[in-house]
């Protein structure tokens, strides 16, 4: 392992040269025009994985985008792992937002920005670079090593899960490794045991069948935009409890003893008011942030418009109104019921005078490992060894929806070693990754075959 | 007169004609981009001005968009009308709903189409055509004529006021004619003796600095769109009353008269349905829909942004949003309290976690005209001779916020009579204009300036 160490710390700055040629692909999963370099990321995903000595290296076609599959199966009675992650990456508006373009990576600091940087082509790339180390100072990986690698994790995997339910052979593995979540603080690496799922609509309320006059037809005319407010008003009360009926049936309430180990955990209100420039925290009564955040589930409007946009005051009464509604749900919610009682909710509180509609766009399972199995363990080492601390577990507010597919389908543990920031951006202007984290990772990413290889499944 | 009419009837192609040049000009007030416009359609007016045969023609510059004013002032011992009417005229967005381009007019059928065809620039037009007509026939005007068109009407007029302070002068008359209302229907040439007023504001809140990722921040951060919503939806309560406190405190109810008059008038709920696309009429309980109309005050939101509006599902927890609200006034509601009551509520339910602005776009008095005057009884004569059917005396809940600057300053009454229909788009996609309404509403303008000289002011 000394060499390989070695290696990747005299390699460093040709990694992150090679990142950035990964970073310059213009990913964007969610939007049709970037479909050909959506699929362009894959080819290169594909080439760097032949480039790193992996074999049967394979781009799956889906209906939507591709998935990137390869092997290196050389390690007969060792334990197999199955590297995750995805090459597609969030929308970048407001671009007016970015300091620099966010398809022009750019190193300030300690910091690479652009999209992608952190979620989740930096992590991807930190185990290409350490299979690279491993193999350029071995001639082979400690463990069987199994990579698949997605473009769609960021509209919701919808052809990931069916891919690993019709793949369950190809990706039989003993442990899932994931690099897409944050330590919990900068010099915190930490591993995650507990990721919500999600839930996302569109809600589209429709009056005339187009704009009026608002003096000519106000008071007698319904306005799509006041009952999109008051349909999304009435999905939560005062104490910020949701209230579709039914919602919480399901969720497992955090334990006292977990309340106690999060409440061990050091959080600095203070430093998030100054990062995010917020006069202080809300949510969910009784709760505290970091239950909120992590264990409770969330209704949230992601986007809304509907009327006139521009300058000054034009008297429309509009004919359109619409919302993106995203929930992240906990454990043991099922996606699929949620939008059932969903629609059941606007369906009991449809408004007279006009129509409403409810567009389901997606849905992801939450999930939750247990802490102790040989790869978490495996796991913790790594990270102590890579970052010279003892390592936290902790769980996370974001959705990786595969999770549970993986732990469904292959019944193997998901390890989730990621190495954001939370303060990197993901999904908003100036996304940005720590390059020492990066440089970590690497190692801790090729320490932990290490490790697996000599503690056994 | 019959040779006055008969000029009318045997121009009427070229007057159409000249309309559309007049309809060319893009002058959107509301938008800074189109200012040279507006100042082209000022030039156009001015110098249509002199074609009629009306002298002392200017163009006063204001700190917004001009005002043309001309006069002819030969009649000495009758009385004088002041013209008023704008040719500034409404945004044309949604663009793509316009069956052909706003700013080119074009005849489909009986109907002229393009931004501003009806509001006003078509009835500002009959107004001209009507006075073009009475010269080349009579070499004179019945009565003495004064011009005002102004450019800000579809921003508030707030220019206007300031200068009719400052020229009452100029402007003294002993009625003012106003051409930018609607007919009650096809058929049913109208006198308008009652407008609302008119407060407008945005609203914007303010979450954190910037956009955050919905799963790492969801739960615990304030979210400015379910906040906006909260607000927008607690201004009303279920029966459709506005909850601002005070807000009714000086609202004159409509009396049980002049209820009775209104449910004398047609109303058919099912053409109005079949007009618009909507499942029913809806509004404040208590009232019918003409009173919620014309005699009750509304509460409408105009427009709202904020998070993200594109394809997909992006997960983020947005940093700002913000929405246009329009509230419809009625006598003897001030639109300065107004503005006050609104930035109470405001501050009185403003969120915890987020920052709420109220930003002031302008406001509009309201306004009642008493309908027994001599140039209210001319213009009824006036119309039923140009439609050949009685006119009807009827309110309407647009605004046209000068009418009660005019009666303020210059102590004489306001004639609304207005050649539109309910059903023309002002304000909307393909705006347009009845040709044959326009055609009589030349004639109507000309018999009222001879009626109103044979009665006498």
């Amino acid at each position: 392992m000394n060499e390989t160490i070695k290696y990747i710390d005299d390699n460093a700055e040709r990694f992150v040269d090679e990142l950035k040629d990964f970073l310059r692909i213009p990913s964007i999963s969610a939007d049709p025009a970037f479909s050909a370099d959506v699929r362009r990321a894959a080819e290169y995903v594909a080439d760097e994985a032949r480039r790193v000595g992996l074999e049967n290296v394979e781009i799956y076609d889906t209906p939507g985008h591709p998935i990137v599959y390869a092997d290196w199966l050389h390690a007969p009675g060792l334990p197999t792992v199955l590297i995750y992650g995805h090459y597609d990456v969030q929308p970048v508006d407001p671009l007016n937002l970015w300091s620099s373009p966010p398809f022009e990576p750019v190193v300030r600091g300690d910091e690479i920005y652009a999209r992608g940087s952190v979620d989740d082509k930096g992590q991807v790339h930190m185990h290409f670079k350490s299979l690279e180390a491993i193999m350029r100072t071995t001639g082979g990986f400690p463990v069987n090593v199994k990579v698949i690698i997605e473009g769609e994790e960021e509209v919701g995997s919808p052809n990931l899960e069916p891919f690993i339910a019709a793949h369950k052979e190809l990706l039989a593995c003993d442990a899932v490794m994931v690099s897409d979540t944050t330590m919990y603080d900068y010099e915190m690496p930490s591993l995650t045991y507990g990721l919500r799922g999600l839930a996302y609509f569109e809600l589209h309320v429709t009056g005339a069948k187009g704009d009026l006059h608002s003096g000519m037809f106000g008071g007698a005319v319904a306005n799509p935009i006041n009952i999109l407010c008051d349909l999304i008003a009435k999905m939560k009360d005062e104490r910020g409890h949701i209230t579709i009926p039914g919602f919480y049936d399901e969720v497992i309430d955090v334990s006292a003893e977990e309340r106690a180990e999060l409440a061990r955990l050091p959080y600095d209100v203070e430093s998030i008011k100054s990062m995010l420039d917020i006069p202080g925290t809300v949510g969910e009564e009784g709760y505290t942030d970091l239950e909120r955040l992590w264990a409770r589930p969330t209704l949230d409007v992601c986007g809304i418009w509907g009327g006139y946009q521009g300058d000054g005051a034009k008297t429309v009464l509009p004919s359109k109104a619409g919302a993106k509604i995203s929930m992240r749900l906990v454990p043991n919610q099922d996606f699929e019921k949620v939008n059932e009682l969903f629609s059941a909710f606007i369906e009991a509180n449809k408004p007279e005078g006009a129509r409403v509609e409810v567009v389901w766009l997606h849905g992801g399972k939450p999930a939750m490992t247990p802490v102790d199995s040989a790869p978490m363990r495996a796991a913790l080492t790594a990270l102590e060894r890579a970052f010279g601390t003892r390592p936290f577990l902790i769980r996370s507010g974001g959705s990786i929806p595969v999770v549970a597919d993986f732990e469904e389908h292959l019944r193997a543990p998901v390890v989730l070693m990621g190495f954001g920031l939370p303060d990197q951006n993901a999904h908003a202007p100036d996304e940005k990754m720590n390059l020492k984290n990066y440089h970590r990772g690497i190692k801790s990413a090729a320490l932990f075959l290490d490790e697996y290889a000599r503690s056994g499944s």
